[in-house]
């Protein structure tokens, strides 16, 4: 069984998206650069080796991903006919409606809340890992669930000041720092998240 | 003349005190070591060469320091009659009172605002550095200010879910990350502080 963690990308101050859900500035390390790496329909055009080893490897072990509604709709346009995701999505959402299938990838609408989305994502990726991608309010619900194994944050050094919070408030969570990958305009770290049981 | 920067140590999710000013599992990283330094009447049990050499880069760059009253008044016990800095001390506060000398240092209560005391602290600090020390409204109040050369964070891997907030609320800086070391339950982080002048 793989392990179900939360990648995502946020400035110094721990908003994972400005005002207006912008995340261009944020979003910027995967598009700026000259090394492109390709997923479905998708291009990404990293800086460094390090942040394109970084994307390879997020890409070779989702097995499922998991958002939620408000990054569904905010990416359909953009992500197209064949979105850049290597594995089965799920996304959190009160309307029940068919799954899609879009490229190599689909859509499942999951009613039953996150934790029921991580379940049938466990389900679907098998041996390979759950990937929690967003956006803020599903990643809050991530880290208060105590349902996630690992944390991985893309640190670009900005203080927006405004914008959507990453961090719930009132939920304490102990982690191990277990990668610490400095590049160009951000800095890739990944947490073990502890559990007290 | 010297740079202005923050040094101060945050969770992940940025908060620079627990409730209740609880700063102890946040400042593990200085107390729970092997490696000693000793500065004034103060002994550092650092963990790791890079925290002990980051630690004494922090010396000898000082030249003088800024911090809250709330932070002088919490520090006056434990710091003791040789508080462990390496340069006189300039505290913002309200109220008026004359200098203390205590071991190798001085407090200097400065009522004229935190510009007024960056200012005091960089004539007194010649060729060297100012550490802005914080506590979280004196670290707000610098971040804001646009007074800030450098910030400089020890990031530790603890979601605290409550307490003192480092950062501001609407106040976006842009940043250029120049230094990420690793350690052992701590990163040490330094972002320079992009003018747009």
């Amino acid at each position: 069984m793989g392990l179900v963690w939360l990648n995502i990308t946020t400035s110094l101050d721990g908003f994972v998206a400005g005002p207006n859900d912008d995340v261009e500035r944020l979003h910027e390390w995967l598009f700026a650069g000259d090394i492109v790496v390709r997923q479905g329909g998708g291009e990404f055009h990293l800086r460094t080796e390090a942040d394109a080893k970084n994307f390879r490897e997020m890409l070779s072990r989702t097995g499922a991903v998991v958002m939620g509604k408000r990054t569904f709709d905010l990416g359909s346009e953009p992500w197209g006919d064949d979105p850049p995701f290597p594995a089965p999505c799920f996304v959190v959402t009160h309307e029940a409606r068919p799954t899609v299938k879009k490229g190599k990838t689909s859509f499942t609408f999951v009613t039953g809340g996150l934790e029921r989305a991580i379940e049938l994502a466990k389900d679907a990726a098998g041996a390979k890992d759950v990937q929690v991608m967003g956006g803020a309010s599903t990643a809050q619900q991530a880290i208060s669930s105590g349902l996630l194994d690992e944390i991985e944050l893309h640190v670009v050094p900005l203080i927006l000041g405004e914008g959507k919070r990453l961090f719930p408030d009132g939920t304490p969570v102990q982690l191990e720092q277990t990668q610490i990958v400095p590049s160009i305009g951000v800095t890739h770290t990944r947490y073990r998240v502890v559990k007290s049981s």
